[in-house]
């Protein structure tokens, strides 16, 4: 469920980029699993005033998005109410051999990220001031807020590996969602290495803000995070970089004790809090 | 999707129903394909300040519903929201053979309903007016606003019936619906008979409300309204009283020729307005 004001601008991004990540968030999490997505249903609440042209522009962003991955919106419902808000459900199929689930990770696996992250959040920073930064330099982080690819082939590939234990996408955060896959498996979690987008740098150089922190907590990159085993991720990075033209970047390692601590290259690691995005905090 | 303020009355309704009412509204709707309901997904939006107590309540009255129709929420999605917003998502299975549309009616097919109509509506005056009606006489428009019953068992036994051509449910009011159901055979209507419930008769009394206009536009009642051929009828509908103890009233007929007419006992039929709920009205 995406809701106008928490998950989205209305008034600052078009339909179309409303509607594409609304089902890339949905189909992000059917990636996780390894599964490839069956059908799709849309529930959308419209606030008084809506146009019919901006209720068409947003279901064309979701079924553009969902016909690049083989499905399709197949139903659902439209309401009033008080802001626009995407409620998306798809149904994903997965043989059991493959499913991969967050709890399945184990002391000493490498933790390891799809690609570079904070693209996604420096984005969300141009959209928001409604600035016009000119230039290529900022196109890539426009282009990974509005219209975020979800990595459902890649879910799929790695999915069929025994050596990826444990699989989620990266919504709330790097910070938040390995804890969360480091808690699901019972173990804690060291980030070594965090992989930042240069979207992301270009960006915070322009607004004094640190990229490596929205790398860490900025959400919604929508890269799949995965545990490893630690002697298979050479060979299994190996082939990923040659089946998808994209790195599979190792960012750490699941730990026996409890925990979520950050280390900088070389340091000590110091203990982090999970910074990203929880609904229900106050 | 429910939405407070649009579909219930989060301050003068406990969450119990809420949550019923909207799982309800979703097994309703499956009912009326013949369905029967495999797994439901929930994505709740929580305004500020709402207490995990309301929260679980709300997610009780779903499960409980789900759980007395052989189904279980499997997932979902819980968000920060300006106001509360259910969004239930049903998957339900019905042999190919038995699925029943809207679009499969025939002129000439009687129109039917699994029930007395205008209950719902005649709780939501109640609810609404925060009034504290005494008596046994008020429970059961309470009862049928706060707590329908979704008409899956009928609904499948119903489906088996190759004399039944269309099915849906009473969601938006007789009058609406009963037209999209005859847009969608290509045919017209005429409603003859209105059976309208005695808990609508009841509160009316005291409100001086028309109880056949709650009938015909009130919504919500969630019976099942079916398009039958005529000779077949009354075998069906005497089975039917058998199976279920409940009475399966003809309201009418399906017509050659479009448009919507209603016709007192013995009277001339006059053009009808379909006035249920319409969301995307202005």
């Amino acid at each position: 469920m995406l809701v106008d004001g928490v998950h989205f601008l209305f008034s600052n991004m078009p339909p179309h980029s409303i509607g594409h990540r609304a089902m890339a968030a949905n189909l992000s999490d059917l990636a996780a699993m390894g599964a490839r997505p069956v059908l799709a249903t849309v529930a959308l609440g419209v606030a008084p005033n809506t146009t019919e042209a901006w209720i068409l522009e947003a279901y064309r962003g979701m079924a553009t998005l969902a016909a690049e991955y083989g499905t399709r919106i197949v139903g659902g419902d439209i309401v009033r109410a008080p802001a626009a808000v995407f409620s998306v459900t798809v149904v994903g199929e997965v043989s059991t051999g493959r499913l991969k689930r967050r709890d399945g990770g184990r002391a000493g696996d490498t933790l390891a990220v799809t690609g570079p992250l904070g693209a996604s959040r420096a984005g969300l920073e141009l959209v928001r001031n409604g600035k016009r930064f000119a230039g290529e330099r900022f196109a890539d982080a426009l282009q990974t807020f509005c219209a975020p690819v979800p990595r459902i082939r890649e879910g799929a590939w790695l999915a069929a590996s025994r050596a990826v234990h444990a699989m989620m996408d990266l919504s709330d955060g790097l910070s938040t969602d390995v804890q969360r896959l480091a808690r699901a498996s019972g173990c804690g979690a060291v980030l070594e290495e965090v992989p930042v987008h240069a979207a992301a740098v270009a960006v915070a150089s322009e607004t004094s803000a640190d990229p490596r922190e929205w790398a860490l907590s900025g959400g919604e990159d929508f890269e799949l995070a995965l545990a490893v085993a630690p002697r298979a991720f050479p060979y299994l990075a190996g082939r990923f970089a040659a089946r998808f033209g994209r790195r599979l970047y190792a960012v750490g390692r699941l730990t026996a004790s409890e925990g979520l601590f950050v280390a900088e290259p070389g340091g000590q690691p110091e203990a982090l809090q999970a910074r990203g995005w929880d609904h229900l905090r106050s």
